[in-house]
């Protein structure tokens, strides 16, 4: 801990008394606005934390996990949550959520406040920003303190811990592959995900497999409903694309639907594979062929992970957990031959 | 705080040492599992809260908020969060969720975790297992620390706090009388969420307007696929039912696919209702008409209620906020008159 700055040392570069320094950090009102947004930057900045809360650090477990996901509404992450939840349970730990809602600074706060409600251990999904600006400073703070840190779905190399993922673009790959031998003559790639790892990923797989069939590639980017009306009127047609594989389950759906709606035969006229296995690509009719991202897997060998930590059972290098994915054959594509 | 136990006192009921009191809710192999146990539920049973921590309690504002859902996996609750975050973002605060899992015991942890990560305020959606026994002695807890306290959803009158609901039972009653007036002649009731506050509401609600109309009362509790197939099998046929009410969205849509698959025509042969605006039902051919609860609502009330109490601006009695639900008027019901 030797980096942790002192009360004393940010009155010293601020210039102003230890007391000004504490009651700014306890949001006093006798301190102008402008000061306690300093002090509480530079307190940021050098991890200062509270020193009753930082005498108790470590000193005992809490049984407690600290998680943090990018967002709430894809059921990909309530799903890790729920694998997350039922696995620390078992082995007697408490967990604690805070969500990034893809803010780095979010991030941040939430990485501090757990740390703060003394953690024993943390497991993160990188928010999209943070993977965007490729800053990654504030988990120097997770590491100084000693806090194992386990990261799942949304990874980094930067960071040096424990990781657990699927084989993203190797999925991707397989599954371009299959709807290339289905019979698909134009297989495109579409992501409402876009600066995502996960979605470098699985572009990346998408093109290997078309370029090892010297097929071209299609990638497009799709927000709105607008995005899919236009894809149908113009580079459906002009391209003559029959095959999608698509990063996430919510654009699955919303793209067969525009589909049906248009009166597109699925999978006849278009096949399509979705990412993640959610309840609403399993209850869709058609229902949709996905690659099965085994969210509960995750958020359980994440657990794994960061309790054998914990308790000392892993001392070495950083494991790395790459589950593999399995794919779950429905009716949104047609016999793919082995 | 009256009623906080010390250390010393703990010794003396269980007529061991200070220190074994100690060592043991600190999970210390010194002391046998059995011992550690009877601290520990003693600790629990007397609101014990570590030293260290009861002196940090509520002498500061941390600024954050502790909340605890029942499960993480139902959309509703997903959004519910969603809203909480996005509103307690705007004004300042952080936010930390535990996850009852429906569980009495998982409940009481997670109002013993967030305390002692001392939140300045608490949003609670009862857990069923709570609501079933009707046991509601842990959130003495709560008020003892004077810890500002909103549930929402699902609540009790057994608890004197701030709430925040939608009109269950009327809007039961009212989507009820909609499908009579759309022409369905009998109107049943399905439920997989027996046994919690909403159920019951909305179950009455149902009945009210049968009673109402003179119509004869159905209600089915649903767990499995079976279920589903064997009301097909037998009372569909039997009671002539061609419009249902659904407590839930996920079972309104496994009805939905049961019927047709079965062949049936929506909203031609059967109409349906279900509760809570998701996705799922949005998306779903056909799709579904629901009862909008305002999950994202329900997040940004409870969130201003605990936030007013946290800053002092509501010093008197519990305020309860009612939240009118909407009626989101999709395929899966004929047309109904005003």
């Amino acid at each position: 801990m030797e980096n942790k700055v002192t009360l004393k040392e940010l009155s010293k570069i601020l210039n102003v008394s230890i007391s000004t320094v504490s009651k700014a950090l306890n949001d006093s009102s006798e301190i102008s606005h402008e000061t306690r947004q300093r002090v509480k930057e530079l307190a940021k900045l050098n991890n200062y934390l509270p020193n009753a809360m930082a005498q108790n650090l470590k000193k005992k477990s809490t049984r407690t996990i600290g998680v943090i996901i990018p967002a709430i509404l894809p059921q990909f992450f309530s799903k890790v949550l729920h694998g997350i939840e039922t696995r620390a349970n078992k082995l007697g730990y408490k967990v604690i959520v805070c969500i990034s809602n893809e803010s780095l600074e979010k991030e941040k706060d939430g990485i501090l406040t757990l740390i703060t409600s003394q953690v024993d251990g943390l497991i993160i999904s990188l928010a999209r920003e943070t993977q965007t600006m490729g800053s990654y400073d504030h988990f120097q703070m997770v590491s100084q303190y000693n806090i194992p840190l386990v990261l799942f779905d949304r990874v980094t190399s930067q960071i040096d811990c424990d990781k657990v993922i699927i084989q993203d673009r190797e999925e991707a790959r397989k599954a371009t592959a299959a709807l290339f031998r289905s019979g698909c003559k134009n297989v495109a790639y579409f992501s409402a995900i876009s600066h995502t790892s996960v979605d470098n990923e699985r572009k990346r797989g998408y093109e290997m497999a078309c370029e090892n069939l010297n097929k071209r590639i299609f990638t497009y980017t799709v927000e709105t409903n607008e995005d899919f009306d236009k894809f149908f009127q113009h580079e459906f047609i002009k391209r003559s694309i029959d095959g999608i594989l698509v990063a996430d389950e919510l654009t699955a759906i919303l793209l067969m639907k525009t589909a049906l709606k248009r009166g597109l035969q699925i999978p006849l006229d278009l096949s399509v594979i979705g990412f993640a296995n959610g309840t609403m690509g399993e209850h869709f009719i058609t229902s949709l062929s996905v690659v099965d991202q085994r969210a509960m897997d995750q958020g359980i060998q994440a657990v794994d992970l960061v309790v054998d930590r914990i308790e000392g059972r892993t001392k070495e290098d950083p494991v790395e957990v790459s589950l593999e994915a399995t794919f779950i054959y429905r009716e949104s594509t047609r016999l793919i031959s082995a």
